[in-house]
């Protein structure tokens, strides 16, 4: 930390992303080598060479039914009135179902149309065709003949063609060996203890299993500490052994990042800075025949760039199509500004809500790993746009199967930890169903509703007036709608200090006197319309709270930030106090209700939602937690239209 | 073989699919065990309860630039006029990105808006706004919230999510285990030695494969003989330690088929028999809690069983829905026939030509193990469908990804090796290519470019007036269209006859008086017309030739056929001969040439496969089989369109 710190003199570029790629890939000498598996072990992987079948299948006249060998010429003469007489051994053998049709005979007859006179002599009433009731030679493949080309994805019925035709050990190509190397003093194991400014090294696990998924072998170097001598050591001995290497992170143009340096150094720098946003800072290069890539280090960024220029290589290697996601038209309910000049990466939600698919941006950090995780989609910006207007129709590529997507109930508004719940609940009552949240707050939850992006929102808004929950509200913004509120549950408000209570805070003159640190919640929660309430009433104004700009977007959040400020104080639910370990001060009982459209409501899906709800099961979870009372078979409140 | 028949007593039941699925579910306990893996090795796993984040990501409160760490308030009054001075470790600490933000301090400023006077002190000429340029406590990830649901199947990315919140194991759903009992006297191991009668083992292996794909764990046993105590014996043994049991086969209702009997003796059967074609004799039982399912020994019929019954209660373990498959409408090319009261279950080619997807069935038979690798989709026609007349449209689940389909060059006409050789070779140039070749010979391939079904088609007709090849054939027959014949190569026709000419074969003569058993080839063949043309030169007709009936679709199952008969003799090119072992007499050099639309030969795909036919890797490997010359860049021939 006491570093001297130079003015920053080295500038990334800005290379369109397509360009970057094209210009690795001339330079990759893919190496395609050859691995022989026993065809019973080579499901998933691709073909190296054509392959040919070892023998036919089957490898002999094989009868297609229990019954007689015959030889069919012998048999012409057969009719009802003239039923023939077949000597056994002589003019016939019994046979079952794929037993071998012996020469001279050529033809099977049903076990049901034969007379069995004696032990051997049988009689027959009708003549057998040449062939008929036989599975020839090489009826399903035949011996020499191509079963697949290179390039094949083995499947496990090709494992049976492979089989069946004694084809038992595969040419296969040989996995890219992708060794990654997590650099940084900061970096410490999952497993480990850790203290602030340690960070967790997750993106080399991260990275291993997108590798692996894409067909290539990934090698997890230890974490090496920021000591160019000791990254040289690793790399050189890597090169040795890699088709590629990947180099997590030190990939900027810091004073630090000497990464670039080291490899220009050793072999060449083609590429360092894409026109991309996240991911920009990405550097590829060569040493030897390997190909080196220095991807940034905050999550997001590290994972695209893992993509784009990792998992081509892999496919270059195995010589087979890189796979392609959906893609859905979906229409964007937010404004989206582009990153003018790069191309921009937008992690998007995506609801089917009224038969339309509509897309709004999740955060566009590039530290924040859960856009990724919560991401149906992504939403690519070319350098050239300015983005969206609302309202307006994008393609996406998607991140799940479109019929997830179909399936999610789609719950904007106020956060509460039971939605999450119930979500696990759903899926247990449901399976192939699922609560897609966001957490905007009680306002923005109705106006969701009235924009037809959302099925469902959780509300608890206080009418000061007439300190009813809701009713009001939606009264007020929803007039040209048909919507149910769901009674939900009760839920105890109250003041989130850190254990013990330092500031000793009961009301809100006590944060005021004591000069707590007010943590807030975003406009629109009904959480901070709470807070303001009670301002109001004490006759104070915002400008008397410190902290009262700070906005957080959920109780989990505000209670994270109490527990790490002695001075502290937030406004927010008992279960957040309880998960935190933070002490509770109760200052009302409010109503968290569901406000639906009524089609929802009426709908299957509607009806799933409420049946997991009144499940005994989730009551119980979720009176367990402490802090909730569970409406039992409410009366649901029904809003018309008002004309 | 001796094994005295009964006439068939027992008859197979007509079950509803669907109705036999849920009779199945309705009796399966689904026992969900629990499984805590380590995080990173949890790919693809399924979690069996809710995941909550053990820490918060960041964990502290952290930079998130290099800079200095301020109190916001000290800098409120900065100014470029008035700037002010801060003291190091009193007003600010240096901090780089990632570094802890200590408490009082709560906000950042960019090194390159710092101004260092000495080692100590600093000017800012700005005031910061608080929180700016810091990552708070739980930006991405808060400590207990909800990560994922119970169900959730994990990808590389939540890997990432469950590391960065140091949740290092999650509780997943244990795989289901499948034991697998291959069963019956003829079986034999692929890797071992086999005779007329055998058959290799090869169901098993495929299954276990299927298993493993779809989440489950297979216990594959080896090869039980046919006999009822011993079977008795390992199914009680797995019945202890599976969750479902797959036995192959004896699932039918013959006399020796006793797996039925044993099952209702041990347990309880529910089903005997489902309506549909193929898959009809499936048993499905119970022994204990363990689901007991007999599937058909035919392969088709044993994966499609597999896939019906057993994968629903993999994904019933796994709670989580089953994939579905992508659909397609595609327009049917020839008539299909339904099996009225059956569904039946039709593998099709699928060719993406002129715009539209056009589709024919492959073979039907349920020992026809190619049908389904071969595949592109399946199309299911209901009990109560006569099926589909030509033109039709229908919809068909698709077994391979559209775009290939898409990509795909469809090639129908007549066989000859190179056609396969070909589409590796084109792989090479160009992997997302594929040839998707149909052999039905010369005649049949001109109709399908005809009818708009093929790009390609390889033809060798020699026209008996003018004595040459393929022309006259266009004229006649294609006369509204715009096509391009390629002239592709040269090859050798001849006597294909058992290794040291037995027969004494040298020419047509010698068939009818040697009584040689000919092999033919399918009507509309080029190698069928020729051998008619050398008949009708001898004067004589096909009722003179014993086997002129028996009809192969291919060079190589003539050779095939062949081989296994010592007084066999067909009509075929060299390369078959030489692949089987047997000796060749040259009767013709032909051209096969291939016949194209226009308008591919013009596209970028026509523009492919030529370079491909040109490469000098393509040309070596053609003309080292023997028996080819291969055409150096010849002028392809234009026939234009009769008005």
């Amino acid at each position: 930390m006491s570093t001297f710190h130079f003015k920053r003199k080295v500038y990334l570029q800005d290379k369109p992303r397509h360009e970057a790629v094209q210009q690795m890939l001339a330079h990759f000498e893919s190496k395609q080598e050859i691995e022989w598996l026993d065809s019973s072990s080579s499901l998933g992987r691709v073909l190296a060479e054509p392959v040919f079948a070892n023998s036919s299948m089957p490898h002999y006249h094989a009868s297609a039914m229990d019954g007689i060998a015959v030889i069919a010429e012998e048999t012409f003469s057969a009719h009802e009135q003239r039923p023939i007489q077949l000597k056994r051994n002589e003019d016939f053998v019994y046979v079952d179902t794929g037993n071998e049709v012996p020469s001279p005979f050529d033809a099977v007859i049903m076990i049901e149309q034969v007379n069995e006179l004696t032990e051997d002599t049988i009689e027959i009433i009708e003549p057998a065709v040449p062939w008929q009731h036989i599975r020839p030679i090489g009826e399903d493949i035949v011996q020499e003949e191509m079963l697949f080309p290179q390039g094949h994805l083995i499947r496990p019925v090709d494992i049976g063609a492979l089989l069946a035709s004694r084809t038992v050990t595969v040419p296969v190509v040989k996995k890219p060996i992708v060794t990654i190397i997590p650099t940084g003093n900061e970096l410490v194991s999952p497993a480990a203890a850790i203290s602030a400014g340690q960070l967790i090294e997750f993106n080399g696990t991260v990275f291993a299993n997108y590798i692996h998924e894409w067909g290539g072998e990934p090698h997890l170097h230890p974490i090496v500490k920021d000591e160019p001598e000791e990254l040289r050591v690793v790399l050189l001995e890597a090169v040795k052994h890699s088709d590629i290497v990947v180099i997590n992170a030190g990939s900027s143009a810091g004073s630090k990042d000497y990464t670039v340096h080291m490899i220009q150094e050793l072999g060449e720098v083609f590429t360092h800075g894409v026109a991309t946003r996240p991911g920009k800072p990405v550097i590829i290069g060569k040493i030897e025949d390997t190909i080196i890539i220095g991807v940034p280090g905050y999550p997001v960024s590290a994972y695209l760039a893992l993509e784009w220029f990792v998992r081509p290589l892999i496919y270059e290697v195995l010589q087979t199509p890189e796979p392609v996601r959906q893609k859905l038209k979906v229409k964007v309910g937010r404004r989206i500004v582009g990153a003018m000049g790069a191309e921009d990466f937008i992690r998007m939600n995506i609801g089917f809500v009224d038969g339309e698919y509509i897309a709004n941006p999740l955060p566009r950090a590039a530290g924040v790993t859960m856009s990724l995780v919560r991401a149906d989609g992504i939403l690519v910006i070319p350098p050239t746009s300015l983005g969206y207007e609302q309202g307006e129709y994008a393609e996406v590529e998607l991140y799940r199967p479109l019929e997830e997507i179909q399936q999610s109930i789609v719950c904007i508004g106020s956060h509460d930890l039971t939605i999450d719940l119930l979500s696990s609940q759903l899926k247990k009552v449901k399976r192939d169903s699922r609560i897609m949240s966001s957490h905007v707050g009680s306002l923005a939850g109705i106006m969701a509703i009235k924009k037809g992006e959302a099925h469902v929102a959780g509300i608890h808004l206080l009418d000061p007036e007439t300190l009813e929950y809701n009713q009001s509200y939606i009264e007020r913004f929803l007039a040209d709608k048909e919507v149910v509120l769901y009674p939900f549950l009760k839920r105890k408000q109250g003041w989130l200090v850190p254990k013990g209570n330092p500031l000793d805070i009961q009301s809100i003159k006590d944060i005021v006197q004591k000069q707590g640190h007010f943590v807030n919640r975003q406009k629109g929660a009904g959480t901070r319309i709470l807070f303001d309430m009670l301002l109001r009433k004490e006759g104070m104004g915002a400008e008397a709270i410190i902290g009262y700009d700070r906005e957080m977007f959920s109780h989990l959040s505000v209670a994270a930030e109490v527990k790490g400020n002695q001075n502290a104080v937030g406004l927010g639910i008992y279960p957040a106090a309880n998960a935190m370990g933070l002490d509770f001060l109760p200052v009302a009982d409010e109503h968290y209700d569901l406000l639906m459209t009524k089609e929802f409501f009426e709908s299957q899906k509607g009806k799933d939602l409420i049946d997991a709800i009144q499940s005994e099961e989730f009551i119980e979870i979720v009176e367990g937690i402490g802090g909730y009372h569970l409406e039992r078979k409410p009366n649901p409140i029904y809003f018309s239209k008002k004309e």
